[in-house]
């Protein structure tokens, strides 16, 4: 039987016109929908437009339409391709990862660095390896881009102009083109352990924050005068952050005490945090922060994001980011 | 005539020791003189305390003081070592490169990623490549890790936990050792454009901002507020920022107008940003954005506290980021 994809189509690069104003989004998705027939191989191709967007100018309020319009069409086809600009697709394809626990299809992110409308352009390639991805039958969220596919929640992008835009970090691809075709790695991709349910409430007073030499602790009270209830920290290296003349950690504790709750990550693009090792990892706990391990920064984010809008329990809270939800953090023993 | 090299020791895992509390700075350099005397060839090596701090309480104050120090004592040898945590290591040594232009010896940064004391340390390996660098007669700031070289101000730290955990961005390695010795390129390393001057002046009212989606404009308000000058956004992809619903880039015009300046990079740790290419990008050069190219985060945001550390004429400003100083950016045609 032939299968049933569904394009999704939220704007980005790969549907982008040169205007007088520099390119921005401007294909509908019928424009692109025959150029797609040509790579869809044996699928039966259907299109939907949600938005026409820059990547940069969606918001968390649109991960949730996002959301819960795949969980509206979920039965009706067995796959799902959302293109998707590359700014933020990192982030979309994260908290897309919470939001949709246990889908029961493949959804499968994809863009391009060059419109569709370029001769040289990548989409065309991407897309091949995206609609390819979402009907090879493996439920969960993915990204797809130059040949490789990886979990939603292990993506980054890690280059603006290279058409190898994006990097699962920490974590190997899912999925490689080569000349030998698709080849899956099944054992790397979490199954099911439930049923499905559409959970796409989240919290908006979260603010990431990536550390810097000579940042000043008074940052953090302005934050929670400002009404945020999460903070993501991008830390140093394993973790670290000052301690000594300037006492941020200890700034941290207080603002801890007064019902934040606080992630530390870091900024090193791979390998993630230890917080156990050092001093000043060792006190950043004792004030009561979180360690967000070996997830992205995109993941901490919307992760946190996620968790706050579920519950404002500081017990549950800290169950949450003790375990991983779907393959998006390694905890270590 | 033998080689003299000074090694200044600031602290970081090189020479830290495990206490109740963690890891922290504890060997003193006369500890570790004895083991640097070994890989030292044919140099006579001269040991200096600076500082013993586990980098991430490293502040701009010490930056100024690191390189008053090292001005002081430039005549006085061929070469100097900086032994130096590796949190802010890149951040010291992009710093070091506008406070200390035209400097006439090499200054070698680097540490390790496992204390000196522990047998399997990669910190012997890492002393030999910068002892070896700093008396190879190549005169300006450089970090060594991991058997490569590279201009300080285009090193990141990107892995948290390998040996392998700096990066020269956007921007070749300088030297490599291999099975065939220390291998330098020569034409890519900056030459001396004038005599020395010391200029370790800085502001501290500079604060740095990563994108994530949700951010509020309302924090931009906020920064004014606290008294900051300078702001170095970590935007999207090859510059983006969101322009609909929430209008950050109208706001950022607004500090602008107010006497703020503003400089836009990018998250991706590659390739850099091109503003001119979207609608995004184009709208925050029309707001008055100054653009950080292909520099790396660390270089972006030492060069937003040097300059401002200079001048406050906003012509003056805008020249300095039109321009490479030290190789840490590439200006297009």
């Amino acid at each position: 039987m032939t299968k049933k994809i569904l394009i999704i189509n939220t704007g980005g690069t790969l549907s982008s016109v040169m205007e007088d104003s520099g390119l921005c989004p401007g294909l509908k998705t019928e424009d692109i929908a025959k150029e797609l027939r040509m790579v869809s191989g044996d699928t039966d191709l259907e299109m939907m437009d949600l938005f026409s967007l820059d990547s940069a100018n969606i918001f968390p309020e649109d991960w949730a339409k996002i959301a819960a319009t795949i969980a509206n069409v979920r039965d009706d086809y067995s796959g799902i391709v959302l293109i998707h600009g590359t700014d933020t697709m990192a982030y979309t394809a994260s908290m897309l990862s919470f939001m949709l626990p246990n889908i029961n299809i493949p959804v499968v992110l994809t863009g391009s660095q060059l419109s569709m409308a370029n001769p040289v352009a990548d989409a065309m390639e991407n897309c091949r390896c995206a609609i390819h991805m979402a009907s090879a039958g493996y439920p969960g969220i993915f990204l797809a881009f130059n040949r490789k596919v990886m979990l939603g929640c292990r993506a980054s992008k890690t280059r603006s102009l290279s058409f190898d835009a994006f990097d699962s970090i920490n974590y190997p691809y899912v999925a490689r083109i080569s000349s030998l075709g698709m080849k899956v790695q099944k054992d790397l991709i979490p199954g099911r352990r439930g049923t499905f349910h559409l959970c796409n409430q989240y919290s908006d007073k979260v603010f990431m924050l990536k550390m810097f030499p000579g940042i000043h602790r008074s940052v953090l009270k302005s934050l929670q005068e400002m009404g945020y209830k999460g903070l993501y920290i991008e830390a140093y290296g394993m973790g670290g952050m000052p301690f000594l003349k300037h006492d941020f950690i200890a700034e941290l504790g207080k603002l801890i005490e007064g019902g934040m709750t606080v992630l530390v990550g870091t900024q090193c693009k791979y390998d993630g945090s230890s917080l156990r090792i050092y001093e000043t990892g060792r006190r950043a706990l004792a004030s009561g922060v979180l360690e967000a391990y070996d997830m992205t920064s995109e993941a901490a984010l919307t992760k946190l994001m996620w968790v706050l809008g579920r519950t404002s329990d500081q017990r549950e809270i800290r169950d949450y980011f003790s375990v991983s939800l779907c393959n998006e953090v390694s905890i270590p023993e």
